[in-house]
């Protein structure tokens, strides 16, 4: 290949956290059956699930990514739902569905742990998450995960200009560097616009905000990947 | 003095930002004035009050720190205290009061700005926050004061093992280090522990949570000033 990476002592991997090492959106899913299943005397289903979009995505300046900021976003929406009608209980439920998806078990997607524990003997890895500083620090503790990563970027977005700066930071071409995510738009597209490669796993639910199409001129460095233990041979197959 | 700094060029000023650089619980007590004005057809006022304190703490190992926590506070404190009857209109001038809050605008304390521009010519700078990572960045970036830290630190929780690993990172040593902050619990008191110096600069108000003592052995290196732009003369005093 003549796109063929450098030694493998000169790579970064680095990996996207929710949905990617872990699921999420599951969490985030369940959350809106429940908000649908509450508006149900105030709103149709579509309704409320366009109304519960469009409210999380005009909140992100103010509020970024991450539960709290669903929560709020599910509190304002059933609000305006209602017709200022939703009742205290119901907000009470809401709170309470938000404390879940923060205390819930961290659940490795399949064939992770061994991946990355193998992985992180060849290569330096990195996580690169977006949301609660908080919540995914403590999810990265929790996971069992947290020893193989040498870097662990906490970020509000994860656009090219912030990709390029935490690679500065630490010293690396962003030509070194792996990404491997289940997001195209947040963690693949960016890091090839960088020069980096981007390695696509999907995941089955993805948030309609996520969605996002491959420029075809930056197809070159990407890859798609069913599952995150298909990455070491696809990494010997790349160099 | 026996316990004097070294050279200046070895050592760096750390600050806190909420309260030390800028204006920010005057903020969350106009929220809490709200707050108490609408649950005055609930509960009196030090009903209001202490169920909010006491909601706040509860919640801060899911929520953390930051205006988004408070207002879920908020939130869950009037579910509570209404008994269930507060309306939808109020829990909406709750996510408006928030709204606000983090859109507010960034208010240095007296004497910051030139402070702050003239010790950057001096020393590294970095500043050592916690709260929401976007609500905190989206401050430094607006405060005019971003170009004058060397680093930028957002944490969750502001502990002794919080500060021994920023200061490791970066290859600075706790006894290099001049920690300044409004706070004697989250700023002053760890950096003490680590080995370093500690200068409190009161802030008029005070989270109840953040009170604490200074413990006597600790006071060799803690010094107390009223203003940011008393630090210059006692840097050199402290020499």
């Amino acid at each position: 290949m003549s796109d063929g990476l450098a030694g493998q002592g000169d790579l970064l991997l680095a990996f996207d956290a929710d949905d990617t090492l872990w699921h999420s959106e599951n969490l985030y899913h369940a959350a809106q059956a429940q908000f649908r299943e509450l508006m149900t005397s105030y709103a149709d289903e579509s309704t409320a699930m366009a109304t519960l979009h469009r409210v999380e995505v005009a909140n992100l300046p103010p509020y970024g990514f991450g539960v709290k900021a669903f929560i709020l976003s599910m509190i304002e929406a059933a609000v305006e739902l209602s017709g200022g009608k939703v009742t205290a209980a119901e907000i009470g439920e809401m709170l309470a569905a938000g404390k879940e998806m923060l205390a819930a078990e961290v659940e490795l997607l399949d064939g992770v742990a061994d991946t990355v524990a193998r992985l992180s003997a060849d290569y330096p890895l990195m996580v690169i998450t977006k949301g609660d500083l908080g919540h995914q620090a403590s999810k990265l503790e929790r996971s069992g995960l947290a020893a193989h990563f040498r870097y662990v970027e906490i970020v509000t977005d994860k656009t090219a200009e912030v990709y390029r700066n935490i690679f500065a930071k630490h010293g690396i071409a962003p030509q070194q560097v792996v990404m491997v995510g289940n997001s195209l738009k947040s963690d693949v597209i960016p890091v090839l616009e960088l020069g980096g490669w981007g390695v696509h796993i999907p995941y089955r639910l993805t948030w309609a905000h996520e969605h996002a199409e491959l420029p075809a001129d930056l197809a070159t460095k990407y890859r798609e990947i069913e599952r995150l233990d298909e990455l070491p041979a696809l990494l010997r197959e790349m160099r």
